[in-house]
């Protein structure tokens, strides 16, 4: 077990309200719209690029997913990162397809290498690509490579010294020295579009009241999928399954929270 | 009490199903989409500049919504805003996040200027800012301004010879001469993305078939706010509550509406 | 009765999990996806030019819907179907609004001559429109033209050397030489939001498993409105109507099919 406080990290969340701005996919703009507002804090989802560095700044988080990027929405959030990186607030990237075409592969690089990217969040086989594993990025089946996400987080925490978080199972929460996993959640989350970009969502709003970017990502995926387990509880598939995670994240407490919570450190875990 | 004739505007939109043409915001135009056919019209959301004059002619209502505005698509916007200027249709302009970026402001301040909008549609902040009450504008907290917001819109509406509908606990509704109060609605309201801007799609949809906007838009928002409190009472949280609110829409019958239904004349309340 | 095997293909899809590759409007961008994502497939939805035709490539049928097309946006469609053509994918076009503006016939009619479309789905109204049937434009009253569906796919087919989908009360697949009806489904499909589209991407979903499309788009189109069958008997209104319709496709049986499929030739119907 670990001490990451994931209650009180939800409660600063729902007291401080925080603006977390998104630049984000259109499949599933509500849903990360949303699931920032059920959590009790404020979604801002300009695009602009004449309004994202302004906003931005009148935000207390910046999230990036390149789900549906072209090239000039890939230049807006160029703007908006490096007016956050200004301001000191953190920038999430969801690397959202990397992988998939060579487009999004180079347009994620560049990301990271013209702006400050505090968090990189992704699949294994995402995070793979952008680590540089050639190995992996041949096939798309990700249980080549369930053994060792922890390796491949902290090996591209170090090169880019940022938080890496791997979801899957069992979520990875990395930065060079440390490693925590997140064990919470349910399998359902993956029969539904937007449970993974929400994700992204979820790290940014709570990185957006901890400053130590990896507690704050665990505490962050671990309310988030708590909340996921109690949907499942009365959710008759799928599509109620969406709606009730969004009940469940309103109406989150701490005994469901303590009693529930699987957030381990990985050595712990691995050893 | 006051005599707007809340269910005959109802039935009004079910008969005549009117075509309410939108160019609205990506987070939400689902939502926006929806409310509109759940009250039993046909939501429109064509937005390429070389169509939409076109379709705005064929349209019995615009509406506009700023949230995720770009300089291209307000030009969008305001080929469609004359297009339906032309024909005579009413044009509702959701000033959504205005006083957040110079380009809200400046972008709300020429649709305002080089088309006629017929109804303003904000939250009380919104609508300040755009009336010109600087004292407003250098927070976000409402609580500040909550004790004049009919005067708010009252001077908008005359300043700009149009209708002015502030949402909030109780929405006003205002020309230069009269301003009535909705008091319907719930705060669960507040806890789901897209209620703000499915009030302007329903405001939009109800000046479809009725010509006196004022008395349009508080049937509108008294349809709808009843709803929402039949919604409210069944659902477990935010994301059941907005899929109730869609259902209790498009059930909501005359009993519901009479025994609920309080609009108000301003002066009434608040002298 | 007619021979379609449509649980045996409903399997084939869950097993291969087909990716399904959309260019489709933003307001039912997600539902696009997400019914995909429940009939246990893999949605993408990429629109950038420069990634298109590549993700095309990694594809096993792409769906394309002008819902709310702009020119760069129908540029980026004829990229992705000629990458599809050439890869010998199915492309299906949804030609939701044609007639309505002079901008949706014209890019319609450029992507069926410019483009190999496999599939064209529509309304009556709007596949008339297609067809060239001119009588029938200038009303958008569907009853008017309610009498030869039939004929009026046939003939688009034979022209179009294609398939034709009509989605009505009874859906109409025709090719050429052969015609099929499809009489599941309910009216409360009509009342929200989504299901016209989503039936192109069912149909999409369906073709990626099986060659012969009209084989393929009657038994995606029997599971999908079996679906709404089942969702129906215990959904309120239109909003939970919606996600039980999810949960109802997820869960799809043999059984549920057998007992429920209406699925016959034309012919057989009509003679």
């Amino acid at each position: 077990m670990n001490n990451v406080p994931v209650f009180e990290l939800l409660e600063k969340v729902r007291s401080r309200k925080p603006v977390v701005h998104h630049l984000t996919n259109w499949v599933t703009i509500y849903d990360c719209a949303n699931i920032v507002k059920v959590f009790g804090a404020s979604p801002v989802m300009a695009h602009a690029r004449e309004e994202v560095a302004a906003m931005a700044k009148i935000a207390s988080a910046l999230v990036l997913n390149i789900g549906t990027l072209t090239v000039d929405f890939v230049d807006a959030m160029k703007l908006a990162a490096k007016s956050a990186n200004e301001k000191g607030i953190p920038v999430v990237l969801d690397v959202c397809g990397a992988g998939a075409t060579q487009l999004r592969d180079d347009k994620c690089f560049e990301l990271l290498n013209e702006t400050r990217i505090d968090i990189i969040k992704g699949n294994v086989s995402e995070i793979a690509r952008i680590a540089g594993e050639d190995v992996f990025t041949k096939g798309v089946d990700a249980t080549d490579i369930d053994k060792d996400p922890v390796e491949i987080a902290r090996r591209l925490a170090s090169k880019r010294n940022c938080v890496v978080v791997i979801t899957g199972k069992e979520d990875v929460v990395a930065d060079k020295d440390r490693a925590l996993l997140v064990g919470n959640g349910h399998e359902m989350m993956a029969n539904i579009v937007g449970t993974g970009c929400m994700a992204a969502s979820v790290i940014g709003t709570f990185a957006a009241v901890e400053a130590d970017y990896v507690v704050a990502a665990a505490a962050g995926l671990c309310c988030y999928e708590i909340a996921a387990e109690l949907a499942v509880e009365t959710a008759a598939g799928p599509g109620t399954f969406k709606e009730k995670l969004y009940d469940a994240v309103f109406s989150l407490d701490r005994k469901a929270i303590e009693s529930r919570r699987k957030v381990y450190n990985a050595d712990t875990v691995l050893s």
